[in-house]
């Protein structure tokens, strides 16, 4: 038997391009239009080479008191890592391992499908309703329960009597609610998590505090589970988050009125869009995300992506059951979503 | 049965304290005395808000590029990770977990046992002979090798001809060398890459590179070995690298003159210091790294370590069988060193 025979099998989550064009619009990856606060920029400024030296805070306890002080709870209930999905793939290690089935929604993010596999998790995909709401009775199972909400890629919001009633169903296990989207006209159900000691609550500041190339996710959930996290997190890699990520974050979470400014703009933006594109004739589920998850009948999904990707306009195209004819259009500025919108009408017209 | 009794079982590896008093020495984490290169510093300045706005490129191709190039190999030989702990995590994931039992050195890196146990990977611990140094022949295995070289906490430094003999020795399975201490007086056998299929070399930023707060690491190997690592990398989490760590990690590998210079002053203080020690009557192997690892005989460790730490002097102990009496010190400057010396001799005196 030779090395080779002895390598983890795996099929990789494939990310989203990083294309890298002069005057592309870059609608493929859910990234924010709008820069990071100014006080980010403002604490970029301070930072010197030498604070690079020594090893980071390991509990990045700033990171965490400010985020703890933001959602008016304590220390103790937040969990930080590089993104959401670092964070997302140590709760898979941590609380879905006990070799009982998982379960995530038929058509949603296609990472939870990666790690499950990657960590020999059995897993099996809920049905969704027909207009691609998520079923609560169909996210029961005896090892775990995760799902987007919003949902992703469809942007369909549950409200908070959804979660109650998947967080009850499943006593048993642990109950994740990744709200990467949810500062785009949802509510948090981070209140929760002192109610029911199974639910944990994941968000990330790649999307509306402007910051993926810095790279911050966390959790939040009661202090024991929590504390699991963080013994698996120890057992990976004891110093997860740069230097600069933790005083970077501080820094954006400072910002109120900044981070409600541009995700206002961006749900305006995405208002103004839906109108539009239903003028022309797209159908989509009524997102509440940053992004519109759409497809033109009669016209194949990769068509349009390449049509689009041929005037330098990034969308993301998953070439996947059910949803292959559609398009997930990132909300980008007013002018972006123009030129895109000037195209299509062009185009279809 | 409760969500807790599904969680995974770990003894997370504990890291160095970070310590933030005025005043303080701290020789307890490996870190570089010095600064990172001043075009670190110049990088640094360069970077906007604006450019940790997009997610960072995943495949970090312009790190990759200039670690292919500083090591006369391409770019397909190399893998990037937060630090060298991420990597390393990722090999055990990768390469170890056939089920087959995997050996590290009795003394070593106790996280390559927290590894194992988090993976649930079995493994034996190699006895080393009595000065300490490896047993080439006790390192064998059918899952898998690793071991430090220089090893840590010894400091102990193993020629190009003991790797080639335990990978010889290992054809039919990973053989990991650990070189996080390498810059410090040994040679790299990363170009022994091109000739075994099987043998991997790790490093990091984080010692000579004056960089542990960036989280920066790498592994080279064959393009095959470093396809795999990528592979479950992208199964864990698409952008694991900040566009910091990307741009200042290019920054850091242009300063030769720089690096050669750092290094160069720290094995000095290094041999200085182990001259003085020996003179106080301080027993402790021969390292080639940037800490030394010594007892005085007499005293016990734990007894030294809290002396010290009264002293504002923050050195490592493990509180560990076979090496509870000794000490892990770091090599900081001269005066950071004197500082040591000199509170010693009086103590000692």
């Amino acid at each position: 038997m030779s090395w080779e025979d002895k390598v983890r099998d795996v099929v990789p989550y494939i990310p989203g391009e990083q294309p890298k064009f002069a005057d592309m619009v870059k609608l493929n990856t859910n990234e924010c239009p709008y820069p990071p606060s100014p006080m980010v920029a403002e604490e970029l400024k301070l930072m010197k080479a030498e604070d690079y030296r020594l090893y980071p805070d390991n509990e990045s306890t700033q990171l965490v008191a400010a985020l703890a002080s933001y959602y008016h709870t304590d220390s103790d209930h937040i969990h930080v890592g590089v993104g959401s999905d670092d964070v997302l793939s140590q709760i898979f290690l941590t609380f879905f391992s006990g070799g009982e089935e998982i379960v995530f929604p038929e058509i949603t993010y296609s990472f939870y499908e990666v790690w499950a596999n990657l960590y020999k998790i059995p897993f099996r995909k809920a049905q969704l309703n027909e207009d691609w709401s998520l079923n609560p009775d169909a996210l029961k199972a005896p090892g775990g329960v995760i799902f987007p909400n919003p949902n992703a890629p469809t942007g369909l919001y549950e409200q908070e009597s959804f979660i109650r009633r998947v967080t009850e169903n499943n006593p048993d296990c642990v109950v994740v609610v990744d709200e990467a989207y949810i500062d785009f006209g949802g509510r948090s159900v981070a209140p929760l998590t002192d109610e029911y000691d199974n639910l944990l609550v994941v968000q990330t500041f790649s999307k509306s505090r402007a910051m993926a190339g810095m790279r911050i996710g966390f959790a939040i959930g009661n202090p024991k589970l929590i504390s699991y996290l963080k013994a698996v997190k120890y057992s990976i890699n004891s110093y997860t988050m740069s230097s600069a990520a933790i005083r970077l974050g501080v820094a954006a979470l400072r910002d109120e009125a900044y981070f409600k400014k541009i995700t206002g703009d961006i749900m305006s933006t995405r208002e103004r869009t839906k109108e539009e594109l239903q003028r022309l004739g797209f159908v989509f589920p009524d997102s509440m995300a940053n992004f519109i998850f759409a497809r033109y009948p009669g016209i194949p999904g990769k068509e349009l992506f390449e049509l689009l990707r041929s005037q330098n306009i990034f969308v993301r195209h998953f070439d996947t059951e059910h949803i292959s004819d559609y398009l997930r259009i990132t909300i980008g500025t007013d002018e972006q979503m123009d030129r895109l919108l000037d195209f299509l009408r062009v185009y279809l017209g």
